[in-house]
């Protein structure tokens, strides 16, 4: 175990989640209680922010206000969508961050975030050690995607399931009222990995659940899925169904590219998708001439933290602290995950370390042993696997009846 | 004051609310308690189930389990839109209910819903008025619309107000992670009246409110609204918007005919609208470029109970209560509404009767003096009208982390 005195900085980067910064929280509280640490800074907007010299000094937080962000959505520190290049081919960047870390004297480095983000983490622990200064990195994973390889499940994942699944069992409450039948479809986040649309499942142990879900781990094929509508509707006039936005064709062409051929991408070559939930209803509509009802939850499932999950809260912190805990005591370059263990069948959740060359650009699917035969639903392996990630209600305060989140002053380091 | 031994039967009618179960039980449970009410039967699905002798008996459920209706969202006895004749023109239906109210010995009509369902409450109490069959009629209101006339605000209305409020300040947080900007808009529903789109203006009290907010109580314009997003845009980068899915321009067209021009319409002639958010996230990003999402807060809004205000919940239920207590005293053909003191500075909120003549099919639309100059956004007037209204946090029940919601056996009559 080395020492190593100086200064701690910490990010966040790409899409938020709803604990996001109960994760920060628990890096930046540990770092500033810790003897070694000397100064606490945040990147404004990630590592645009230590590139731009743009930092701000998190000891001058007030303390109470500061431990909001533990109940508060969204990167409160900001957050950003750049691409380090590689090093071999253009150093500018790592330059820039090697020359702000001698300024700041910044000898521990969080970077909290997706897989992107762990990319990011990498790479710089990476030149960081081929040019001999010595710095920390430590990834604190975040992703509501779930996808993140190693750990048994992402910080964000559970409160966003969390979300998902009790707004879907109070949809098929609403779509069930009626006489005369409705389509519902509901649109749920997950390019590649259907771990969120997974999630709407859990509605059923409410007696409230879809009818069909469709992840992108299997081919989606759409007059088999018009035939299944058809026939449920039929049968029971009402029907419910989850689809993820990345569901694709047996040649990997994406459904909603079906409706939209103008698709923009984002800065990371992804596709930005949308619009699907209401290109099934219709196709639903023209095929049985039922009401239809396409809804896409949006950015609403990754920011609700009025309806997180506590235990998905208390493990992001544990995740935050323990990126700083580990530093300190001379682990670097890794990622904290997590392990899960039943103790006398009791769910319990360690924080586990994790490479971040390993973990950086994997994605990890849904197993296909998890969906059903047919492929248009989750079995009871994926039930167990979610459901003790969801329980607890968030403990966040309430001022006028709304939600009380944090308001930084971030005063320029 | 005339006692008036027979059965009761509810029914629940139009669009669902995430409390109208709320003001369901507070009439049931006073029912099932009165001396003078024989029975308590449920409308399968409102006046079509009391046309087509679908009744069940709520005697014969578990007072436990019924007690969850309290937390319950979404009609939980079913709902139709099935608009009843006039009763000069046709009869049919009059003569229907007529018979079933001798079948049953149904002394007791209580009618939960919104306008339209005010109106067929009414016409039923003058037409067995006119025939002399004594029966006591009763509305019960319920809609998240907030446009009934008469009463101070509308049950339903202020869980739906907590569920923008909430929503909109969360995604406020996410919308504004990026260093880049993004242009959001979220859409609200509300035809013709626009509390639910003002309610979003509360989020500013979190400090997460929207830049601009439109209603159909004022024109809309375009150009204009395109030139203000704009400005906000090169000011600050980001830019939230709430619009009502009823904004129309001076000539009353609606902007979403604009995107949509075959916009079917329901039984009641109401168009049926959607897609306006995307309309209008396109519109700006066609004159800024910049990053556009539009969200459609869709049924979530009008049935998300896990985020109820418990101040609606209690006073849905006090409503429910007021119409079982009046009918037994002797009242008939009346909507129970209510009234909003201040006591000490205090809100205090108390039940008032009114004429359903009066309030049936009346639309109430927030006052123009509400609403700020330039027609973008509301001012205090509304803020201290709705505040009180979306206090406390529903205390629903939690099983499995999921809500848990009533599941009635629903034996026949």
């Amino acid at each position: 175990m080395s020492m190593l005195k100086g200064a701690a900085v910490i990010g966040q980067s790409g899409g938020p989640s709803s604990v996001i910064n109960a994760s920060a929280y628990g890096a930046i509280k540990t770092a500033l209680e810790s003897d070694v640490i000397t100064n606490v800074y945040a990147m404004q907007n990630g590592i645009v922010g230590l590139l731009n010299d743009n930092l701000f000094d998190l000891a001058k937080e007030d303390p109470d206000e500061l431990a909001l962000m533990k109940y508060t959505p969204s990167s409160a520190l900001g957050s950003c969508r750049y691409k380090l290049k590689d090093p071999d081919e253009d150093e500018t960047d790592y330059q820039k961050i090697l020359a702000m870390f001698k300024k700041y004297d910044i000898r521990y480095f969080f970077y909290n975030g997706g897989n992107d983000s762990m990319d990011t983490c990498n790479k710089i622990s990476k030149f960081m050690l081929r040019n001999g200064y010595e710095v920390r990195c430590m990834g604190i994973p975040k992703t509501i995607d779930n996808d993140l390889a190693g750990t048994d499940h992402c910080p964000g994942f559970a409160s966003a399931a969390k979300y998902i699944a009790t707004s879907v069992a109070e949809v098929y409450r609403d779509c069930h009222v009626y006489d005369k039948g409705m389509i519902t479809i509901v649109e749920c986040m997950g390019r590649h990995a259907g771990w969120l649309t997974a999630a709407a499942a859990l509605a059923s142990l409410t007696g409230n659940g879809p009818d069909l879900v469709y992840l992108p781990e299997v081919d989606f094929d759409l007059p088999s899925f018009i035939e299944k509508v058809s026939r449920i509707y039929e049968a029971n006039k009402n029907v419910l169904v989850a689809v993820s936005e990345g569901i694709h064709d047996k040649d990997g062409k994406f459904i909603v590219e079906y409706a939209a051929s103008d698709a923009a991408t984002d800065a990371f070559g992804h596709k930005q998708l949308g619009g699907l939930a209401a290109f099934l209803a219709n196709e639903c509509k023209k095929a049985t001439g039922a009401k239809v009802r396409g809804i896409e939850l949006s950015l609403l499932q990754r920011c609700a933290a009025h309806c997180a999950s506590q235990t998905d809260i208390e493990e992001s912190f544990a995740a935050g602290k323990a990126a700083v805990e580990n530093a300190v005591k001379g682990v670097t370059d890794k990622m904290v995950g997590f392990e899960r263990k039943y103790v006398n069948g009791v769910y319990v959740c360690e924080t586990k370390l994790f490479d971040l060359t390993v973990v950086a650009n994997a994605e990890k699917k849904v197993p296909r042993e998890w969906i059903n035969e047919a492929g248009d639903g989750v079995n009871e392996k994926f039930i167990e696997y979610a459901l003790p990630l969801i329980q607890g209600q968030t403990q966040l305060a309430f001022e006028n009846g709304l939600p009380r989140f944090v308001n930084l002053k971030k005063i320029k380091a």
